[in-house]
């Protein structure tokens, strides 16, 4: 029936194909998963706040000349995370993304803590493995792009390993530091900075593409981890670690830019949540980013 | 009594008239409608909002070195306007703007939601009506200057001809497309887009003065709508749809400086929705903008 | 996929058909349209946020011994309706609420403001056609049970006839005065309570089985719609208009005793503003009593 | 002009007289002081949220027959006080209420905190002066209901002789124990309990006309001080100091049953602080307590 | 220094000890715990609320005519446990109540989420061990009263052993169904009902003496453990799972005195969710209600 | 034991000492006194906020390359002030200033409001007396940089000399016009930015240092105040009396750099007013404010 609402461009259970669906396309999952965050709890919010959000904004990027409706891309929901069991709840994470890699298709997984790209990093590391880069060392062929506030290097975190403090340093054993860009980070104990400038990880705006084609033996595949509390808390309040001194849209929009000549096999949002931000805003500019993501797919 | 509180600048009721009132004072009116809101409904709330908001202000602008206090103008509180039937609540509204331009006084209305614009409009044409500008084609007298994140010139939206998403289509039908010129826009749909780029109503920042006096055999008379989400969501959250990637203070003050040159014959300020904002930032911003755009009257 | 939420109750899309679907199931039908709220707006959002809240409610009622899984219904989702344009709302919602009929089903409504009764009683009018009650004067065989604070018995608010102030005066006019009860009545005017009185329409609690059978020489079938304002604000403070001095949840449950040897053919919720309550609370009570009532069908 | 809003039925600058203004009428004075607030400020904005949340409330009150459309009152707006000048707030306050009173008129104080009713009570008792009630103790005619969460008798609250914790000690000084009955209060030291149980201050409500009456010799004036924490916070969560275990609204209307036959010489309502409840309940319930009061008197 | 902030009777690192501490001492401790929250989180930031709190309310009870100045209680401020590593967290918690129980003082825990419980009366176990109580059955000398709206009698939740939804079914398998007593349940699974039910484990206020006292062959010690969402909603809004239908104050109040000849060997306080309730009511109502408890230990 | 929580750097009682606490080290001080807020008071309640909002941040600042756990400094909690009087709440503070100066530290004070700086300034002037500048005037050793929205100038305040709007005026009579410099200002009336304009005392950040270096005959003194409205309300809507055009963290990087060659000898951070910003990213931008500066002494 026509009458019934359908202005909301990302639902849960949406799919839509106009054309036929070709390989490729990207399929949003929500794992609403927040177990380990320190500070402030919420993230398991996140994927129907942004979805809520989504209703306020056009389905058309004039940034981008391009429009959601001209796209192939499905919604498969959200998965239900046992919270007090990770190890449970990375397996189904990792195994849905691993089923959408079997399907050809690119995922796109709204967080939730960020805790859960390890699981997805994991399901994207049997499709994208390990290569010999140079006579020296291993290296995986999965890139990561990392926008975040926090470093989050540590190796442990209270002594929990796997939390959303310690990502970055179990990422960077299972892809290799010579893989990992941070770019925004401002934020992080005394071990980590010193851990990101030897294995020098810290990026700018204007580094990405040199980064990405540095090692011209392969096609680099990149996968986009973005942390939303790259964002300064004045246009981002809604995340568990507001951190000041962070991105406007104008940067993001600079950032967009650099991405055009990469090729994205799969990125994640984490760590909106939202009800910290009763005015909504974090929501929008989260539902926003989104979709100039999946756009750009 | 003297221990009665007056320390609120925009006040209804307020006559200020030192040394006697002139023609050609601004008249404040506040016209709380938001019955086409389709997203968060609120903008009913924003005169009330911005008047308390005043409080925290100052009457004197270090900006423009001018003080409310050494001005004429008068605050007629708020029409009472029914929700669910706009033709009467947009009569109203028409026949109050237009007893203003009667006394020879300028209408600084405070929405309430922008469809509020059009009765407006219609009441400022009668004052400036049409002239012929040129041998080709018949147009107003009156240039629209629009501060806003969205085009708004859906032809309808859901059925509806004249709504929020609408109502710049319809006072292009009023005043002609050669007469409107937009800023701060960034949202859209395609079709939005391409109305816009093919009669390039999409403006910026130093074009204003060229634009203005673009046509120079009539002295043109500039009516100014305010759409606050021109804003971005970090400084104005409280609107009813928030768009990341906006104006911050400092693009309103070079805004404001095109302005100086400028024959403003009316002006509003629309779409704030106060609850959706408890720091009540947005609030004291549009009553800034609201108190820098009566001084520069 | 087993993994996806699927612990909401009431969801929109849903349909739970243990052993096939019957006749005679309930049907949800969110109508989010609050186009003449004076006070306060809001209730567009209420069906959502049912649905939300109901994740943190049980499917099976204690009070009843009866569980949500173990019977049929449905939930159509939320219809999209036109704010400014309340004719072609009105006729969007009767004629789903037709089609429901039609199925025999009974319609269960989620509003929105209490105004969408109008509608659904029209839509019902035409399955429970009026009858030669008396010599004296014509009635239908429709009753209507209203819990409300308010009487909403004005002829017109504004100059308006069909707003959520004249509701029951609409109604009254359709089913006549005869048909009507209203329970937990605290407000109105004086001429609204001058009505009711004349009219004998207030009732109370333990008269509700005597009113229903006054005439028996018909099977008599009740509508019942619940403007959740009739909760005192302290339970239910997520209202467009609250009234202190309301029902609590004991009232409620001796009210659903009264109504277990009625025979109810259709109900609505309405007036739930849910922002108004950031603690939930409002929205976790309209699902209970939308579960108790779904029960009871 | 009629189109403007008059639905509010306290509002500043209103003056109601239908018939011409007879004496003994209502005049509502604001007095946003919150200077002592020692745990939560907030009194200051409660005359404000009283007057617009009277806008969602009806003018007629059924329980009471009577209509503020029908009687003479007039509301003359917000004082403006000096927070760290105590001396200089009190004075202002006292002056005003002087005023109302050499008119002939009853003063309906909006607080602002408690301690306000200090420099009421002084103005009151130029008009109320002393009487020998008895051989044994002189008394004045003056007797003070006060309804509150707590008995306010400590002597000094950090070395403060004048703030919301000592309010009536103070006024019991003015007044004598005698003169002072305490409804609904459930807090206090050790030291304060002692005081109140060897003066018997604290009553029930079915011991108000009884102790009204006590002295026969002269006709009893009663001045009514509600603090609205006397309420529980369940329906009153915007005080200063909520207090669980406090009355629901049928615990007010017992006690507006036992007011009939009381001769009340003024009152006031303090202690209101809007900012706490965001659904706006705490400010209606407020507004219905001042509504029911005035048309009392 | 005399000068800095003391007017808070529940602080952190506080050891009050007129006269020397005494055995039997109650011994406050924080458990921040809310890992497996399914619906909301926040418990975390409950013994942080309930201390703040405290400061507005006095150290008095009037209800007991006792004061916290004159008893001996210690608070040990808040443990830090780590939410993805629910064995540590319980062994930490479990520990330190063992070490409050070798001290001979009384634990008194503020949750955290009501899964605390497991690991307390695991190491209450310890020290009141099981005895024989009949011939045909064994069980443990300790006996648990619950007040909660939930029974949380699942055997699992998303296949989650330990979690909110279970505790007392670990529970019962702990100290026996006949050590169970439940008050103000009102929301299960049917299951969860049938086992209630089939155990006689849900009791009446009125039962409780008779429950405690109905094995005379020993001195029955009774553990309290109390789950917030036993109040309504409209009272206690600040909760991880509100059930309207729920106790009010006066409710607590009866069972209070109920508790007088009641042996308590130890008690939380768990569920506060204080971010769901901005008006703070919840919170204060959580401080008093351990303020009763401490005074009646 | 070392299972308590420790992760908040700045907290009451905390006293840090590696290897012996030298001279000059970092004293914190909470003032939560906000007696004369005139708009929106809770300054109050600031130290408590950035407290809390310390926890989300680390102890190390990458921009300075310190870390707060390799420096001395305490923190000796929040002092108790009688809000309404405001003479003796001045010289509370004033002794404790003069207590941590006599010990050779230095003190850092958190506001409440900025009336709290006249005390603090009349402390140091007894460490840092008066000196002959030059011949034509006296002038005091120590100099004042002022990081505010608002000028502070005003003579009174509805005839209240010390308060918030006052502060500076005030202590341009203890300390000169010579030793003020104001940054960030961009509101006051006309006569305050008279007075400014016609002693220079409006400043930029690149004139910091030849400011503070212009009278080489002295080491000069620096005592920093930094009203936290500075900040653009976008990035710090928690503040009493938020002014639309303000510093986002870049700006205040910018001051940090100037500030290095500078001497300070004491600095406050006052006007946070935490509940007006529901994200908390107010409070956790003014705690980042404290850790660079505190790192920096």
């Amino acid at each position: 029936m026509s009458d019934f609402l359908q202005s909301c461009f990302l639902e849960a259970n949406r799919s839509v194909t106009p054309g036929g669906r070709p390989n490729g396309c990207p399929v949003l999952l929500g794992c609403p998963y927040d177990g380990t965050a320190s500070f402030r709890p919420g993230a398991r919010f996140a994927p129907a706040a942004i979805r809520h959000a989504s209703q306020g904004l056009e389905s058309y990027s004039p940034n981008l000349d391009l429009d959601l409706e001209d796209i192939s891309f499905q919604d498969l929901g959200d998965l239900e995370l046992p919270f007090a069991d990770q190890a449970k709840a990375f397996s189904i994470i990792s195994s849905h993304v691993d089923t959408i890699l079997n399907q050809n298709n690119i995922s796109v997984v709204l967080g939730g803590e960020h805790t859960i790209t390890i699981p997805i990093i994991q399901a994207l590391l049997k499709h994208f493995p390990s290569v010999i880069a140079s006579e020296a060392k291993q290296s995986s062929a999965l890139k990561i792009i990392q926008l975040d506030a926090h470093l989050d290097l540590r190796d442990d975190y209270l002594g929990d390993k796997t939390c959303h403090a310690t990502v970055m340093r179990r990422i960077s054993e299972l892809v290799g530091w010579d893989n990992i860009l941070q770019l925004g980070v401002r934020s992080g104990t005394r071990q980590e900075w010193q851990l990101a400038t030897n294995h020098h990880t810290i990026g700018k705006l204007d580094d990405i593409a040199h980064w990405v084609g540095a090692d011209l033996s392969c096609t680099p595949s990149v996968y986009l981890t973005v942390d939303l509390d790259v964002f300064d808390p004045g246009v981002m309040g809604g995340v568990g670690t507001p951190e000041p001194g962070g991105w406007f849209y104008s940067d993001f929009l600079q950032f967009m830019k650099q991405l055009h000549s990469i090729h994205l096999v799969g990125l994640d949002v984490v760590e909106l949540s939202p009800h910290y931000d009763p005015s909504g805003a974090s929501s929008i500019l989260a539902a926003k980013v989104v979709r100039e993501l999946i756009l750009l797919l």
